[in-house]
């Protein structure tokens, strides 16, 4: 049994989270993800990616609405400046889901927060992409997030709430350790 | 001396191309970027990042107008589905460094391409993210990538040019290879 009190904490209702908890635990295919999205390039380095609904346990979830995602270079790399560029998109993956993920297992722990800010920088090598420099790598060398935050906790909590984004943000950890990517190409006529 | 010929590959100006090789191989320090973005937690799974100015070769560029960044996620994960959640970022992020790194690639050899579109997959198991299963990775366990490319060249151009979005993309780097985060948390009064 459940305890379906309307408890909210970080905005996480807590009944909801508790029996996602106990449905996958029951149920371990619930648990199995699968996100997809369709990416249309436009010009240059410019291009477009729809959000398509995902799946979960088996089954379709449509999002509320459509979501399209912009993508271009900055002048200074030959685009037309008209939306954030991929390795930009990257840290934004990133510092979203530290957040959220912090959040989440907070509330879960029942420790509430009041402000969550990040700022993070990441160094790229052009030489890398350019070909230049084949010791030189095309991905980012190293990525510095600063997470501040506002909470009316403990020193003890504290330390708890922190470590929570690293140990259980899903991006943090494809970033850091890596994913396994399948490439297949179709020529279309 | 550079061809200065107004030659538009791709959409790529490749005099423009031209120079930023030859500047960044003359001066490596030109190819040294920073990106940087800043992200505000809003409530729950929502929160939004703004991306800052970037550095390139220590001279800070701004973008042409502001870039606000949304994340949410879906009800099913107890958010209220006002944007894309992190993981859906993060196939957009490499989406779209993909598709830029081959159009720009295919520019500089003179290979011009069409269409390309793209559908990206990513599978995630939640008892990972819900810590309740050790041995199961809290990020994508495998991406799949699948790029249908129209373009009017040969057989043997085409192997080459679908070598050239995973072989040049910086995000398809980070993901695959991993970059190092460092992380910093700061307690705000």
């Amino acid at each position: 049994m459940h305890n379906k009190l309307a408890t909210i904490t970080n905005g996480v209702d807590l009944a909801r989270l508790t029996d996602t908890i106990e449905a996958v635990k029951a149920s371990p295919e619930l648990g199995r993800f699968q996100f997809r999205i369709q990416n249309r390039w436009i010009d240059c380095g410019e291009n477009r990616s729809e959000v398509q609904p995902f799946t979960a346990g088996g089954k379709v979830f449509k999002h509320r609405t459509p979501f399209t995602l912009l993508a271009d270079e900055p002048e200074s790399l030959l685009g037309t400046d008209r939306g954030a560029n991929p390795v930009e998109h990257l840290l934004h993956a990133l510092a979203s889901c530290v957040t959220t993920s912090m959040v989440y297992h907070a509330a879960a722990r029942n420790i509430p927060v009041e402000r969550v800010e990040s700022t993070l920088e990441g160094d790229l090598d052009l030489r890398g992409f350019l070909g230049l420099a084949p010791n030189i790598r095309k991905g980012y060398q190293g990525i510095r997030l600063k997470i501040r935050i506002k909470a009316d906790i403990s020193d003890e909590e504290f330390q708890e709430l922190i470590s929570l984004g690293p140990n259980f943000s899903p991006v943090y950890d494809s970033i850091t350790n890596g994913v396994p990517i399948s490439v297949s190409t179709e020529r279309i006529a």
